[in-house]
């Protein structure tokens, strides 16, 4: 078992697995500017929701301590430049938005007199975001418990472990907290086309935390289910709007169909961060289309005829109709999720504010 | 526009374009013996159900034109032999077995009295197969242009071309019917994982008909859908059973609830060879297992951590409910494809029997 983190502030600068090299090498890149941050979160050195929303605010926390300017505002005007860039690098996850504008708001709204205030508050801020991950994870797999059978089959989409995220997981920390309560599962781990987040970053990782698993083609999903089995299906969120429909990784919404086809439970991880009740419906996210050379190269193979068009959608859009229930680290939610999914942002919000009044 | 073929039998010597160096490459190789033929079928130098009937076929003429026998019966024997070997090749399609059987029945029911006229009834058999191919796949592509409209988003799965058959291609060759007849077409190729059969082959015929087309991975079939809009899906098959149940590449089942959950009609393309009347239903449809490395390695690059247990079912059963109608040689079955689909086959073998005894 490999000790490994996603991402962590070490001595003033931003230290990240680069996980496009995984599972073959294992290596860290330190970065001490927020462009670099940005171009980290664009080119997927880091990736998964909560791990890019944790890589925008200690990127914050960069952009102010480097910042060589002659006053204060001129120091937030910086700040704010830096937001915009980071939250350019990738807009189909909410949690790069809600960290940048939570830095933001409590910069505006907390009292600073000197340069060290400022970087104090921004880097707390952004530290209080990647902690609350954590917690916020485990909270998850708690949460789930209920959901998992002692002797439990389950599908999982691309990777919502610690690589994902800040530590522990999201969807993985569901199967990873059924592991450590004793429970006996068995992970069938879709590859996850084109960047095969789950053959090379999931299967890697329950390898470490020692949980049975076998990779299977994302076109094996109905086969599996149908020969062998299921008894649920686990996904993460890139962004889940008021209605409760869900985007995430491409294939997701594939899987969802196939799961309800054959009365297989689908349970989406949703920190309430990754909730975005400002978005009525699913069609209003934004799904990111990317490169089609990340289809057609495999490593150094190329795969298609010269010249031919491909398509890169890197996300789809989940209906909530086909989602059971939706786990946050504030509870479960139900259908219906317009009015579940503002009960566990509230109670979210309500904590904070208790904590933040501490 | 490259001319290519699958197979043919060149100046005594069956002749293979090896698909497995597609798209970089365009390589024959020449085999002059059945077991060399055998190991092409099993390697995946040639594939695609009717492609490796005719090299079935082939095979048995290469045994009876090699063999050094002293006299007819132990020639025969040989023959039986061959006819084990080649089938043993591939477990899951039934034309394999066809073919197979086609050829060994002829050598029972008609008369040869040398060993000029056992390697002439052998050789005519396999060349009828190989040519009645071509003609059914014609046909097949005819008996489904109503199902095209004028302007037309196809999706596809695997290769069904002319690589895949002897010529022309039956799921594709209705693509390619519709494109000679004026329609305006657009195919959406998946990808097809583990092998890339999709990417690697369809793409590549599609190109060199000049037939518009987008490669996308197999988890985008949904939010293509959804998004821009399928009118159709075609998918070749590899064995149909009496009830309708159709196995052919994995990931085919996926896209059969993902296309009833959107409503687009789901066409199988099937010369009446593929059906298999003595299976009941797809449960007893045997399913080949691949070696993992077809999974895990793609090109010289390994995907998966090393140890990485991966499952690499090469075929899933479509359930009848699933499909729209299965179209034949003979023409279009419905469901209840109990009825329908023993009525196509029949009308295959009385007009066998009319060629064969004019």
């Amino acid at each position: 078992m490999v000790d490994y983190f996603s991402i962590k502030w070490v001595d003033g600068r931003v230290r990240m697995l680069d996980q496009r090299l995984l599972p073959q090498r294992i290596e860290y890149l330190d970065f001490t500017d927020y462009h670099e941050v940005a171009w980290a979160i664009r080119e997927m050195v880091i990736r998964g929701a909560p791990a890019i929303g944790a890589a925008a605010g200690y990127g914050l926390a960069l952009a102010a301590e480097n910042s060589n300017s002659g006053n204060l505002a001129d120091a937030v005007r910086e700040l704010k430049e830096a937001a915009t860039i980071l939250l350019d690098a990738r807009p189909t996850a909410v949690n790069l938005s809600y960290a940048v504008e939570r830095v933001m708001q409590r910069v505006t709204a907390s009292p600073f007199t000197d340069f060290a205030g400022f970087r104090r508050l921004v880097f707390n801020e952004a530290t209080a975001i990647a902690e609350e991950n954590v917690r916020m994870n485990e909270s998850i797999g708690r949460n789930a418990l209920p959901f998992v059978p002692e002797k439990a089959s389950i599908l999982h989409h691309c990777n919502t472990g610690a690589l994902a995220t800040v530590a522990y997981g999201t969807a993985l920390g569901i199967i990873r907290a059924a592991h450590e309560h004793g429970k006996k599962v068995f992970v069938y781990v879709d590859e996850t086309r084109p960047r095969l987040q789950g053959a090379r970053l999931t299967a890697w990782e329950l390898q470490q935390l020692d949980i049975p698993h076998a990779v299977i083609v994302d076109g094996a999903a109905a086969y599996i289910m149908k020969e062998k089995g299921v008894d649920l299906v686990t996904v993460g969120c890139d962004r889940v709007a008021a209605n409760g429909d869900t985007a995430n990784k491409i294939g997701t919404y594939n899987l969802a169909i196939v799961a309800r086809a054959h009365g297989v439970p689908f349970y989406v991880a949703a920190p309430t961060s990754t909730i975005d009740l400002s978005i009525q419906s699913g069609s209003k996210i934004p799904v990111e289309q990317r490169l089609s050379i990340e289809v057609s190269n495999i490593g150094a193979e190329c795969i298609v005829p010269e010249g031919t068009q491909v398509l890169n959608p890197a996300f789809d859009v989940t209906p909530a109709e086909y989602i059971t229930a939706i786990v946050t680290e504030q509870g479960v939610a139900y259908p219906p999720y317009s009015v579940s999914l503002p009960s566990m942002v509230a109670a979210a919000e309500a904590k904070r504010k208790v904590i933040t009044s501490e």
